[in-house]
């Protein structure tokens, strides 16, 4: 199988890290050891600093949902072009921790951006690249939110409500109802239960 | 009259600032003093900062055509939303250094991102909303770098070749033969001819 572009998404306290380990731990021993990796919003110095934009915000300036959503767009094309591409054209595989899927769900289903403007952008900005597998750890935001508290202090997202999150998880179960690039994982299931069903679902798909 | 948004543009080095005090003082005289002024990329510190990303880059990863224009967009649309709409909303007057037509000219001619996309991002981010009025000091990039060269080091885009602003020039002169509410001033004339030229066509514009 060539190189691939894999991606990790979910909600905060989804177990992405832990996915990522597993999927690293997978690929290790299918003799895949050549892995780039990536993180969104950031993965370069300037979407790094927009990283920091988008998540502390700034004193006195409420960031407006447009805004939030340009700058993502802004950090992902700079990673795409600059890291991504480069990555997979040289033979590499690459590892995302979240990619558009993730704008998508937030911005898309929980901030309720229209449907025209996000589908729009996304064509105008990356054009027909996406990711070749998506793995979506799907769990209540109920449970994410628990999780993701216990590990500390919360970023200007989290802080959302509920019912944010609630649509967000909307999304991602509707997107990836709607392309067979992305596999819906349990993610409410305990730790080993959830590396299974990834290890099970990445084996499946690396054998085809 | 109403109040009204009018931007200056022009090339660096074309006396943007001058103009802009021109304008005030025309307005002034008018009556109009409950003007709000907003400069781009800038105007809100969410965009400031964006500004200053744009401006100076960032150590060791070269900002890419897409990922500028997408963060100009963000800082565009932040001003717009947060300071400009409100203003405008409040009967206020608002005197923009420099606006969209920038990117046009700069990202669209000079950095020759293409058509299709210019116009869509433009369309999908800020609707139908434009300025009233632009004033644009139009003058040769030979004539307007030397200017700006004697103020001082050159940011990111100053640097650019003066193939570059030869485009830039080209877009700006192309938009102003195409909008009827874009006035060209020759800003190649001396400073006195110039604030003339710009009296005569805003008491104009202001009488109708």
């Amino acid at each position: 199988m060539k190189n691939q572009f894999i991606v990790i998404e979910g909600l905060e306290g989804a177990g992405k890290t832990t996915a990522i380990n597993t999927v690293v731990d997978i690929l290790n021993h299918a003799g895949i050891n050549d892995i780039v990796f990536s993180r969104e919003p950031g993965g370069t110095p300037l979407a790094e600093k927009l990283r920091e934009l988008i998540k502390q915000g700034i004193e006195g300036d409420k960031v407006t949902d447009k805004a939030e959503l340009l700058m993502l767009y802004a950090a992902r094309v700079q990673l795409v072009d600059t890291v991504i591409k480069p990555a997979l054209a040289a033979g590499k595989w690459v590892l995302g921790d979240r990619h558009d899927m993730s704008s998508q769900a937030y911005q898309g289903g929980g901030r309720q951006i229209d449907r025209h403007l996000m589908q729009s952008l996304r064509d105008l900005v990356l054009g027909d690249f996406k990711p070749d597998l998506t793995l979506y750890l799907d769990l209540s935001p109920e449970l994410g939110l628990q999780r993701a508290r216990s590990r500390g202090e919360l970023d200007r997202i989290e802080k959302e409500s509920l019912a944010f999150f609630e649509r967000t998880r909307e999304r991602y179960l509707e997107l990836a109802a709607s392309d067979k690039s992305i596999i819906t994982i349990d993610a409410s299931q305990n730790i080993e239960q959830v590396q299974n069903d990834i290890r099970t679902a990445l084996l499946k798909w690396l054998a085809k």
